[in-house]
């Protein structure tokens, strides 16, 4: 548990809210409630998502190490944030941390291992089961799950092109494994979309 | 600097020795001189190099968090490892571990973005570079500089095949920029590989 004099603010930002952008800084910064997107941008200018934050994660961890910061990190709902002083971080905060930090380089790998390994509709699905657990996910009157999110979005957390990701969609929809609607995807069965996330 | 009483051990590998399997561990890992290859498997038996681990740096640092290790770690050359008690860190040197955990994730997010938004020409630009700079790389009498690294090693490091990667690496000799020979290349134009590797 962190101590409440490492806090320094407390902020809640809209959806689409930049909260921080590439630079210089000195702050931790832990998500309370929401759903943070961390991602940078190719050079043709085409988002590229690097991971997720949820609830109770850090991000801004490279303050820990004085290093400048390459990425953007941008509220996706509604966000609330602590800011964090790392120099008053206990060594029980430091140990959180560091496993933190240890979790994200593990799920890092796990994506350059989806990247160079698995075909972009296994990719797809596994992308889809896990925003099923984030605040983009709600569950709908007949028991499945409900995500809002754009081929855009996908495309960006995926390492592909909109274009390519919709064709894939309308495969998972043919399959009767999803159904797929203006800015949301519905996951009619999940058990069938962990199978094709491990092909 | 770490403390002598968070040492257990000290051990030199001899070149293709594996120092780390897959499995549940408690101890971090330093290395004192040589080269570690930190890598995977994917479904077909193809490796995959997650990183490379120079002296100074650490590896096995999920006996942080008391996860599984998911990789395997490989003396490249002959290496020299210390053996460390995470749970015997003092906290300067879990800020060192920290600001390590922080540089390696950085480098997992390049990596991302070159696997997405660069071609395998600069990728592998790229990693013969960052190979010019490990213990692989010996300068040669008319001051350019050879890597000893198969083309099975360079496509697990640029997540792509062996076939493929001969291809690249033809294409880059013919261009003058390296020349190959077996199990070695020698960097004969570093400025214009820095140049392939940013397009």
């Amino acid at each position: 548990m962190l101590l409440e004099k490492t806090f320094v603010d407390t902020i809640t930002y809209r959806p689409g809210s930049v909260i921080l952008y590439p630079g210089v800084s000195d702050m931790l910064y832990r998500l309370q409630s929401g759903l943070v997107r961390v991602h940078t941008m190719d050079d043709d200018g085409n988002g590229l998502t690097l991971r997720y934050v949820k609830p109770g994660e850090f991000f801004g961890e490279e303050a820990l190490a004085g290093f400048d910061r390459t990425y953007f990190a941008e509220a996706v709902t509604d966000s609330t944030v602590d800011v964090i002083n790392p120099a008053l971080l206990s060594p029980e905060d430091n140990l959180e941390v560091s496993t933190h930090l240890v979790r994200i380089l593990g799920r890092a790998y796990e994506s350059i291992y989806r990247l160079v390994g698995k075909r972009l509709k296994s990719r797809i699905a596994s992308e889809l089961l896990e925003l099923g657990q984030t605040a983009l996910a709600t569950p709908t009157a007949d028991g499945a799950i409900m995500i809002y999110a754009t081929h855009d979005e996908l495309a960006a957390a995926v390492g592909s092109v909109r274009e390519t990701v919709t064709k894939v969609v309308g495969e998972l929809a043919r399959e009767g494994v999803i159904s797929a609607g203006y800015g949301k995807i519905t996951l009619k069965n999940p058990e069938a979309l962990k199978v094709i996330a491990q092909q």
